[in-house]
């Protein structure tokens, strides 16, 4: 038997563990061209909260009894495809369950020499791609603009402000907790942190950019977002990544007035990853290399049990996790 | 003498005519290298609302006392510049007043052989300049798109459907009461019309737009806007050329929630017709091309007397103007 985790109510607001349900369902069989995977993370992510809305969005909401949508690494068990064999470690969509069968087409192989395999969840999957891409390519920085990251020790937000330090920027990271703003000084080499929970953050923002703000990569939205607006440069460059703060609003409020862009000339993008796929082996690579010498560093929140993925999910949203929220399944064979 | 219009009290909400006067000035006397102008058409536009208030913005706010901003199209009764001579036809930005003298630097000949002057105030000055800069630098329409355009009957919005127009596009505009929409239709050519304050926007858009909003050129904010994003296509662009709807507020309140921008991978960018001074050139000979061939139509809304500029100006604010607004100061000699 394999178990998975279920929506069994819209969340209204916060999620509450009552919103998903645990069920065994028997193991699939892979048909041809199909494989079956062990899963042994998962992974826990912000954007998994739009999905359980029925608000429009660029992906289809989940139905109710649906697997929750997720991004997993795992071991192959069965493979009637010639592109994978049993043993291989491959990612793909492949939702909060134990066994999943997928199309061999959607997996993706990951090497176990290159990196821990964990790093196909993050830094060397999604969300590495999401930061290379959205700063990169929306944000389009340069050597010493000032580049302001939110939520910026979450799993985008960490690999942000590397990006753009590598890239000659100065680095200005805002999270929550005292525990989150030493990551984003001693771990990812911020040049300086903004607790929102502590700091006035308007005042805070103005010593740690005397030079303005370049790049807003956002993540968050709401209240912290106006607050960075309020100190753009002449052309600065917004990538919205993400509006977390907004995820669990029944209607989700307007937070911008465009007039502020007319005074900055200022450019607002909306991106998504998955827009970039084509792309990827641009970033790859670097990534892999940065990883490999310690350039890049991050930090992993690891919590025990696919039972227990809910409430992963649901301190994620609320900011508990330190690092890349994960979800241990199983251990590898 | 001469009669000049000065702010006397800070606009709060809509513009009273009280918020001006009306003031005698002696005809001031041009040093070297200056010029006096005697003004014949100011304009009336309403990025001068903003320069009324405190609020942060791109340019100094005016003290009490000063002369009303504006692009002023006079004749040149003296000069001390060998770039002029009594009798040239001249733009420069000379303020609601009957005379001022400027520096021969920042006024720009006008030759009233290529086109009526007063375009220099609009299709062949700053309007058509943003209209142009706008859409193509911003907006970036291509062949089959669909462009809409809020305030479509205003000074940009008129020249900014032709231009999309002429580009290959389909263009919708949003105009205020059917004398404006039949402008839009017949006039300048707008595929359709869609009239907001008799209309139902939302169901208009609909019909109007059946393969959605590739570019949506944005003149006025808030709930017109909001219906239009709704249904903009996957990779828009959303140029910010003013907030119409907001300048009256004493706090603008915020409209956009940024989370759309990611919904469709859209851009919102602000943009100044100021930081294109300096590729005015690849524009202006090609609308004064289309302004004589008569491809390019434009209507213009004059008021006689310096003493109406506040009166034009209201009114403009609260959309009665039928065409770019304008006050006939004096006939040429």
């Amino acid at each position: 038997m394999s178990r998975r985790v279920t929506l069994v109510s819209r969340p209204q607001g916060m999620p509450q563990e009552s919103d998903f349900t645990l069920e065994d369902a028997e193991v699939p069989e892979p048909g041809s061209g199909e494989v079956l995977v062990r899963s042994l993370y998962v992974s826990v992510d912000p954007y998994q909260r739009s999905r359980m809305s029925q608000a429009r969005s660029y992906a289809r909401g989940l139905e109710l009894g649906d697997v929750i949508t997720s991004q997993t690494v795992g071991e192959v068990v069965k493979s009637r495809d010639p592109r994978f064999e049993p043993g291989d470690i491959a990612v793909g969509q492949l939702g909060w369950q134990e066994h999943a069968v997928v199309r061999a087409g959607v997996l993706r192989k990951v090497d176990p020499q290159l990196a821990p395999i964990t790093t196909a969840l993050h830094v060397l999957g999604g969300t590495g791609m999401t930061a290379w891409f959205g700063l990169f390519d929306v944000g389009r920085p340069r050597p010493g603009d000032t580049v302001v990251v939110s939520a910026a020790a979450g799993a985008v937000g960490q690999i942000v402000g590397q990006l753009a330090r590598i890239a000659g920027c100065r680095t200005v990271g805002i999270a929550g907790g005292s525990e989150k703003c030493a990551d984003l000084r001693e771990l990812y080499g911020y040049d300086a942190a903004i607790d929102y929970k502590n700091d006035d953050v308007r005042a805070a923002l103005k010593e740690a950019c005397p030079a303005g703000v370049d790049v807003y990569f956002d993540n968050v939205g709401g209240a912290i977002s106006g607050a960075v607006h309020s100190r753009l440069n002449i052309g600065a460059r917004i990538p919205i990544c993400g509006q977390v703060s907004q995820y669990n609003a029944d209607r989700p409020e307007p937070t911008v007035h465009p007039g502020l862009l007319i005074v900055f000339r200022a450019t607002m993008q909306g991106f998504l990853v998955t827009d970039y796929v084509s792309r990827f082996p641009e970033a790859y690579p670097r990534l892999v290399r940065w990883v490999a010498d310690g350039t890049l560093r991050y930090r992993e929140d690891v919590t025990d049990g696919i039972e227990n993925a809910p409430r992963a999910f649901i301190g994620m949203l609320n900011g508990e996790n330190r690092g890349k929220a994960l979800v241990k399944v199983a251990d590898p064979s």
